[in-house]
């Protein structure tokens, strides 16, 4: 039985496949391939755009998506085997996901890490523990990495650039007020390589360089598909000729759960706004970002409201290749 | 592309035709409009009522709802253009509007004002945020007007006194521990004036005269249909010969943000509450509330229990309203 | 027409009715009989497997649920008869539940005592004034009682055991860091003695006795099955040659509101955690405790993981035994 946790458990030719078929709902294919079936969209942490498109993209298939929210106190779950649960945690995911997984036939898990303890935090226990223990396949609606909006930044470069292997990519660290999640940076790094493309990564210093388990994968995917993967603190460098620009923020995942120390380092990225200026320099890229987004922090009003822009395009996408995935999950031999 | 924002951008003949439609539901009439559609309903605020009462409509009309939690902390959102989004807004109207337009057909949205600054929240901003960007219709489900309420307590007055014009009508001023919105209250005015009815409103002051925009409104409607407005603190006056009492509470206008000043105003209303013997000046007059409503402090047990009361009738309408309301926006031209 | 209250309302060859329809569910047996009709779940404590199982058993019958969360201020409710309603209630049960049934077919309800005033929780006034009110029929979801989770315990008892008359069955009380509300103990002694096993209760102390209207209830039950209730405080007398052993703890009835007081007994339970040694003393009973659980505090890993535990089981039970009351009680004659 196939999850769908990380972009870099599947092949590219799997993930093309997974994208044709989102390709062919949004140009208006119709399935009823979850009747009779249901999902459940467990939430550690708040959503709407994921609970609507996972919940909207469930019931046009035919099936009926329920919404949990498993926020802090309500259901602290315990998922280390032989744990003594005389804590906070009033169940174990070993029971937790057996029953979910005899009440409904896919359960989709948005977890994310608690920006503490990294180390521990980098194995995604969480998830990792549902995949294990239910008998239904699991969906990642993003943990430490975020393979739905993955396949929606995807979907989006491929309808502009066509077949992307060779394009030049540029994943820029872009200011925020907080340091963030790096799941949507991994993320960004992990689909770009895996479909072979020239991978620059910019940030404000090396200390931004994302976990080495994304770097490394990330190299051995260029590497396959004879491509490359570059790490610069050079802006005018990094922007230079790329064909597409993508934004995130995040925590240099060295001040993980000490973050004072970090402020430094974060100020010099403080021009790191994409601006016409900086997107002059590129060969008239599409620039994108996943939702939400700070104008004017991250991404200037000039930038997001010209037509090179794709965050509205790569949210809209979310919808079809959610539906991609939960059609391809549901109807696995094996599954219920 | 109609929104449906204020009864007062709706002519009274469409109105009516709202109504009929809502009539036909609530004899039983069977409709499969909203097949294959989805609607979110937004709620700044929490609902129970509103919330079970749209997604039960959209169901029976063959449509899906998706019920989002846009509570506080949870998803702030700007709606100022050209804003530099470094405070606690992560996303802009702009963006939420659109991606939201893109999943779903229909966008019902509930946002009380603060109760801060009436400057700046009686421009309805958020709503009027979501309706310029949004791509689909948008419902209001209450911010500083209540249309949906409107149409249910019409409906009910249709069904009790037949043809309404020229009836008298009054919207009296309720005790309540605490300053309310005034959306009700508006709305009630509106929707009354709207049909022609003699309405008058029944203040412990002056100062509790509604917002100019709706009374002015008001009174052209009350001009166009040869009926009339009038504001009056006596409370024998105002109960004389009526066909229709409603109650609602309000805070007063100009003490909007310091309410401290406003108890001695309020205090004035202390034995404003709807008992038999006010009742007895009416023409034994039909009488409503919108729900929630507090027993024995706006209305007293004796008239709440007596078959004079339409509050439930009001409430149940709701439903029929409603399906009449998402039927006839998402069957417009230009509409998703 | 009929509520789903407790099943001491109930006949045992009505409860056997539904634990019949309830297997023929298991067996996969498919129904629509909820096609066109709604169920209002409304939830004053939170839950995720109750409402996951209500939803998705309204929907395989066709049927449309709507949660609804009624917890702390966002709706307080009056009950009282009278009340002058100045407090924080902005709403009478009267209101709340006539307008629900005029929206949705059936409203089941969670509510659960405040652990602060035992005389006055014990009538169960929240679920008994909306039962007065509403016309339609209501679901018990767990207020002082829990009746479907006894349904599943009894469907998983029956699959294994076969005819439970005459069996013996313990109700152990088991440790657990905070006083618990009594409700799954007073519905496994219900459920048990209804269908005439002969019971035994497992206490620290005599003070653990349940109230006496359940040990009422149940001594009655087992007279007219000729069967047996007996409580002890020997733990190798108790689980001597059992054939059913059912793990809850609770916190003990004169203690409650005040709860200090309660450590000392609490303590005299400090070794009552079910292990393979006190299973070992039974005559290889199944074993079986409704979820969350705290493995290794209530119930060892070693009889958790082994075949003779139910409890999996009895949470899927769930699922089946709310599809029968739902159709059951939507099929009456009166019912809308």
């Amino acid at each position: 039985m196939r999850h769908f946790l990380s972009t870099a458990d599947w092949s590219k030719s799997d993930l093309q496949g997974l994208l044709d078929r989102a390709q062919a709902f949004k140009s208006g294919e119709v399935s009823r391939s979850l009747e009779g079936k249901s999902i459940a969209l467990l939430f550690f942490n708040p959503s709407l755009r994921t609970r609507s498109s996972f919940d909207i993209g469930a019931h046009q298939l035919g099936g009926h998506a329920i919404v949990l929210d498993a926020k802090g106190a309500t259901w602290p779950l315990e998922f280390s085997d032989g744990a003594i649960m005389d804590g906070t945690a009033e169940e174990h995911v070993r029971e937790a996901a057996r029953v979910l997984s005899s009440y409904v036939d896919l359960i989709a898990i948005r977890c994310f890490p608690d920006f503490k303890d990294w180390k521990s935090e980098r194995e995604d226990p969480m998830i990792t523990a549902f995949a294990e223990h239910a008998t239904v396949p699991v969906i990642n609606m993003e943990t430490i990495v975020h393979p739905c909006q993955e396949l929606a930044l995807m979907l989006a470069l491929q309808n502009h650039l066509g077949d992307v292997k060779g394009k030049d990519f540029l994943l820029t660290w872009v200011p925020h007020p907080k340091p963030l999640n790096t799941a949507v940076a991994n993320s960004a790094l992990l689909i770009a390589s895996k479909f072979g493309m020239n991978v620059r990564m910019l940030v404000p210093d090396e200390i931004y360089r994302l976990d080495d388990r994304y770097m490394s994968a990330a190299q051995s995917f260029v590497e396959a598909e004879g491509a490359s993967l570059t790490v610069t603190t050079d802006v005018e460098a990094a922007y230079s000729g790329v064909d597409a620009v993508y934004a995130k923020s995040w925590g240099a995942i060295p001040f993980y759960g000490q973050w004072e120390g970090e402020a430094e380092y974060r100020a010099k990225g403080a021009d790191f706004m994409i601006t016409p200026e900086k997107m002059a320099l590129t060969n008239q890229a599409v620039v994108s970002h996943c939702l939400p987004m700070r104008r004017n922090v991250k991404i200037a009003d000039a930038v997001v409201d010209s037509p090179a822009f794709l965050g509205i395009e790569e949210a809209g996408n979310r919808l079809h290749v959610q539906k991609a995935v939960m059609e391809t999950l549901a109807s696995q031999d094996g599954s219920q």
